[in-house]
């Protein structure tokens, strides 16, 4: 394993460097913690007056205490951080934590502040937890190296699910939440700031360690994403499911989550994207985050998923509300097939609709059982959700009984349930059954759903670099240029002059002017639609320039640009930038205005291949128009699809922060398509 | 009080019907129940054979009962229940339960069975609840007349929100789920199959009721939408909230819960406007049923809402949390407006942005409350949520204490709490000091919205009876005569034979076929656009009449309708219907394609007025482009408001069924609207 990894989750002995001998402090709670959850190993408190804090030997400095130390985690002041970190590495410590806050997430001057910390801790060769972190809790080693209230309980349970967390006050909460159902965590890290370790590269340490079975993420931000690419890779590939909870899917979250960490805010479609390519499971509900684990361990992802459950209940009212809330998420609850009837028919169990309704069949183990047995027959459903009545609870153990029976008769898919009443005798027993069971209807719908969009994490595309040379000024002429080298060219011929001949340029034409300086043409009367022949273009070209040198004298004119008119079957947008948080994305809509109405949008990492950009465009409503609606011609989706996948392909040019085709001009089925309109814009560091 | 509310709700003499001496089978529940929870009345078992149930004296007959009975409850097996309907009634009895299913829900034989009880049971003028129902709980006068498991428990906390569930099982889920809280019921009732009482009838009576203070309805179906009406109006008067929650907001729910219940699905969006037009909270989480009546209980709705809140919290992450999920349900948690900014500042509160962070304050809870206090003041938010993050686990009364304080300063808003981490004391502690508290964000959002969206009754409309005779076998200018009547007329002519004149059309115009029996006049080459002059249209119509009569020689035509061409700014489509659950809607939606691609339609209980068809009008997507969007042409969206409340006073007319008009051409402003397209369908039995 990295020796990281003994550092920050296995530490021997830790520094508390600014720890308090005020047991009432919080920078008191982490000695406290450590010793109330019994810590075998050794506590070195540093304290600049005290020889002893809390009956436990103290150091002045950490330079002063004897001995290889594993991990440092610094209680001290926000101003007094940045003094002490040299030390720390100088002692050969591979790792600290930093409590205080008041760096990024306080304004420039914490960022600056922040920004002078890692440096100092790269150059040292320190790695840094935090800063704004509370620590790091390993409840199997029994270390509970944080500052975090939840450990003020005076028992947790361990188990075999690792969360990290930015928000330090999250680990707590979900830690108490999953302890009064009985579901333990291996470690809970808060990664704070993460000025230097994120999220991402702790969860990838996480994923070698035996411990641990699966890796909860609660996210503000995404920073440094090719971490979670890492993790998410790795991952699958020891079979460890990855679950996310992030901020930012309301613009109020986002800004706050942003605000509060003093990162860059992305949108929150980008983040599905990345969650979605890195096949990451993504829940948005509190709870999912405790419920959806049994659910997934141990398991890979599902290859191909129907988006469909075989539901059986022991009471109507609450089995119709599961199926009406999976219906809602989009996960449809299946009447029996020809399989599963057959075997129901066989148990004498009778069948009728979506929702095998126990009621008349009895509620007891061995029918629950039986009921369960045969849905897992059935070929057209991914799940077999078992809901239970007022049986969970007044008799847990019956209530149970029928479920760990159908688990132990070994069927091929998930088996979980949705207890109706309160129930947390029977939601106990299932979690030490390692059974996924839920709570609610919702959060049920929202683990199935997540459970059922969960994809192996999507291979790394090798797309060949694309080496045409792109202007630090571009014009029009020159973001078609680079198109057409992605492998999307449409017709255009450059003139110099208004005099100059529109070579292999069919009439009638559009002109426009060619400027890197305009990049709204029309406001200067640089465009010109429906020339019908040279003579005309002549003198349009020539009229457009004097107009537009009166309209805008300060731009650079750099030529005409003349494209053929094309009208199409319909028209798309494809856009490309790069998301402050997981980077390159493509996106795909439907041109005009219809887009901009209804968020007629999809989205997808770049680059994507040509099976992915099939499959956008069959998110995006308006190109079904383009597809045989009704009887309607059908467009050239092909050459949409090798469209996306060539703007797609921008990802490898870090010269380019984002460019725009919009419209695009669909034609008929195999007459290809038309770039109305393109522009490219330079990245500032590119 | 009604006198069906002392025979359901606070019966003295119960008789039980079939009670069961074998105290293992179902139907001895009610007794054992009755006898557990401390019922002070009198039991009357009746029994074929025995002379004592259960230790109390048995009746062979219900007439055999000496004495006034209050209360029937008949556990007899279905074939068996029909029999004694008579028997009950003649003893004078004003109500029974019937526990058995197998009716209406079980098929056309069930049906018909059913429909035989109720028939019965009217002729002889006894009030029926079920069949299919789990009976009726009055905890406050500790009567548990039911077989519900749910009273297993030892006690259950007795308060003031009464349940009227279809749905039996869920009586005892959501009664388990509040005792779990602390939160209490007055009655649990369950109405099973609805065949004469409906939970709207039953929630009429228990507004009257001095022990009610919330009326929270498990509906699966809405029958007798009238009786919803008349609740919904009268528990406003009486200051009592009235909360539901539905299925069928999946298709595949809707289907089980009416083939459940055999009643006929209505959609989900008229059950929406339902609950909307009445002022009945409807709320789409579990846990909602049990945390949303605090908030709402002695309270008016909002006359006009924010749609903002104000949020402080004393956990950056659990706070952050709770924004977004605000945010996703369309709630902005908006920052300290000048007022409350003004009072935060005297009391040495440091504030930014959207989340007022009492992390660094300190989260004492003078602190608490003088934050809840200074956020009272905003102007521009609703209701101030406190989020509380781990002292609601380990100090739950210095964590309410501050909420506590700030409520009884007595600010104008609520306040509500969301406690992050498992907090179990702490919820109890809010429920029995009647302040809202949420478990989790999702449930806070999805109470937050309601009690937001929370509205008075919408008063009834009392609209002019419209008598235009309406033929039993209309065509098109009978529809267009229909639609003139109502208010919407647009210029046409009648032709009887190819050679009339037609009058008062002005050139260009459209042909069309007159004919009761084509509903598609297209495909029998029944339209003709574009026509420039009279002699044309008499050719024409004399080709179509031929042309008709071959494509369709069974069809009865009634001559030609001509009118004048429309090209207008825009398409709208109006659509009218009698749901079957909640009767008359009225649909708005873009024309064209894009309403159904897009699903851009919006609907309403009919009739509306000129107010709420702007509403309507708003709520359109399409329509944003013809409200001023980026400069384009304004439309005439006051006709089109006149022509959505027209076209809604159909609601009048019992004799139609359906009236579509598909699509309204929308001139620019002050230039009204033309119907292009329209058609009504008479209602079988008008």
């Amino acid at each position: 394993m990295h020796p990281l990894h003994r550092a920050l989750f296995q530490p021997r002995r830790i520094a508390l460097i600014g720890a308090s001998a005020d047991r009432t402090r919080l920078t008191a709670r982490a000695q406290l913690y450590l010793r109330k959850h019994g810590y075998a190993g050794e506590i070195l408190p540093v304290h600049a007056r005290e020889n002893e804090v809390l009956g436990v030997r103290a150091y002045p400095t950490v330079t002063d205490i004897p001995g290889e130390v594993d991990f440092a985690y610094i209680l001290l002041n926000t101003p007094h951080v940045e003094g002490v970190i040299e030390a720390v590495a100088a002692k050969g410590i591979g790792a600290a934590g930093v409590l205080a806050d008041g760096f990024a997430e306080a304004g420039p001057n914490g960022a600056a502040l922040q920004a002078r910390l890692v440096a100092t801790a790269q150059r040292a060769g320190l790695r840094i937890l935090g800063p704004n972190s509370m620590g790091m809790v390993n409840l199997n080693d029994r270390i509970a190296c944080t500052v975090n209230a939840a450990l003020e309980a005076e028992t947790l349970p361990a188990g075999r699910i690792a969360l990290v967390s930015q928000s330090g006050s999250m680990m707590g909460a979900i830690m108490s939440r999953g302890a009064a159902r009985g579901i333990g965590f291996s470690h809970i890290i808060g990664t704070g700031n993460e000025a230097d370790l994120s999220a991402g590269e702790i969860g990838g340490l996480l994923v070698d360690d035996p411990q641990v079975d699966a890796i909860l993420l609660f996210l503000e931000a995404i920073r440094q994403p090719q971490h979670y690419a890492d993790l998410a890779r790795r991952a699958h590939a020891a079979g460890k499911p990855v679950i996310a909870y992030k901020l930012g899917r309301s613009p109020y979250g986002a800004e706050l989550a942003t605000s509060h960490t003093g990162a860059l805010a992305g949108s929150d479609a980008a983040a599905e994207a990345f969650f979605k390519a890195l096949g990451i499971l993504r829940v948005t509900s509190l709870e999912s985050m405790i419920e959806l684990p049994a659910l997934v361990i141990g398991r890979k992802p599902p290859g191909r998923s129907q988006r469909a459950v075989s539901v059986t209940t022991t009471t109507g009212g609450g089995g119709a509300m599961a199926v009406d809330c999976l219906g809602v998420a989009g996960i449809e609850a299946r009447a029996p097939d020809a399989a599963a009837a057959a075997k129901l028919d066989a148990a004498g169990i009778h069948h009728h609709g979506r929702l095998l309704d126990l009621t008349l069949a009895g509620a007891k183990p061995e029918r629950v059982a039986a009921a369960i047995d045969a849905l897992q027959a059935a070929e057209d459903t991914d799940l077999v959700l078992s809901v239970i009545g007022s049986s969970a609870q007044f008799k847990p153990q019956d209530a149970v009984a029928g479920i760990l029976r159908a688990r132990d008769a070994g069927g091929a898919k998930p088996i979980a349930a949705f207890l109706v009443p309160q129930a947390d005798a029977s939601l106990r027993l299932l979690a030490e059954a390692g059974i996924p069971a839920f709570r609610t209807p919702e959060v049920a719908a929202d683990c199935i759903r997540a459970w059922s969009e969960w994809r192996a994490p999507r291979p790394g595309t090798a797309f060949p670099v694309i080496d045409q040379a792109f202007p630090a000024a571009p014009d029009e002429a020159d973001a078609r240029r680079l198109f057409a080298a992605l492998g999307l060219a449409s017709a255009f011929a450059v003139l110099r002059t208004p005099q100059d001949a529109a070579k292999d340029v069919a009439f009638p034409v559009a002109l426009k002017i060619l400027s890197p300086d305009l990049a709204h043409k029309t406001e200067v009367g640089g465009v010109k639609l429906g020339i019908a022949d040279a003579g005309a273009l002549r003198q349009e070209a020539a009229a457009m320039q004097g107009r537009v040198a009166r309209m805008a004298p300060a731009a650079k004119l750099t030529g005409f640009l003349v494209q053929p008119m094309a009208k199409g079957l319909g028209e798309a947008i494809i856009g490309f930038r790069r998301d402050p948080e997981v980077g390159p994305v493509v996106l795909l809509g439907t041109g005009g205005i219809t887009a901009e109405l209804f968020r007629d949008v999809t989205l997808r990492l770049a680059p994507v291949d040509e099976a992915e950009a099939r499959t956008m465009i069959a998110e995006v409503k308006g190109m079904r128009l383009l597809g045989g609606w009704r009887g309607l011609p059908r467009g050239d989706l092909q050459a949409l699809a090798r469209a996306v996948v060539a703007v797609s392909r921008l990802a490898a040019r870090s010269d380019i922060s984002e460019a725009e085709i919009n419209p695009l001009i669909i034609h008929a089925e195999s007459e290809g398509v038309t770039v109305a309109d393109a522009w490219v814009v330079r990245a500032h560091n590119g």
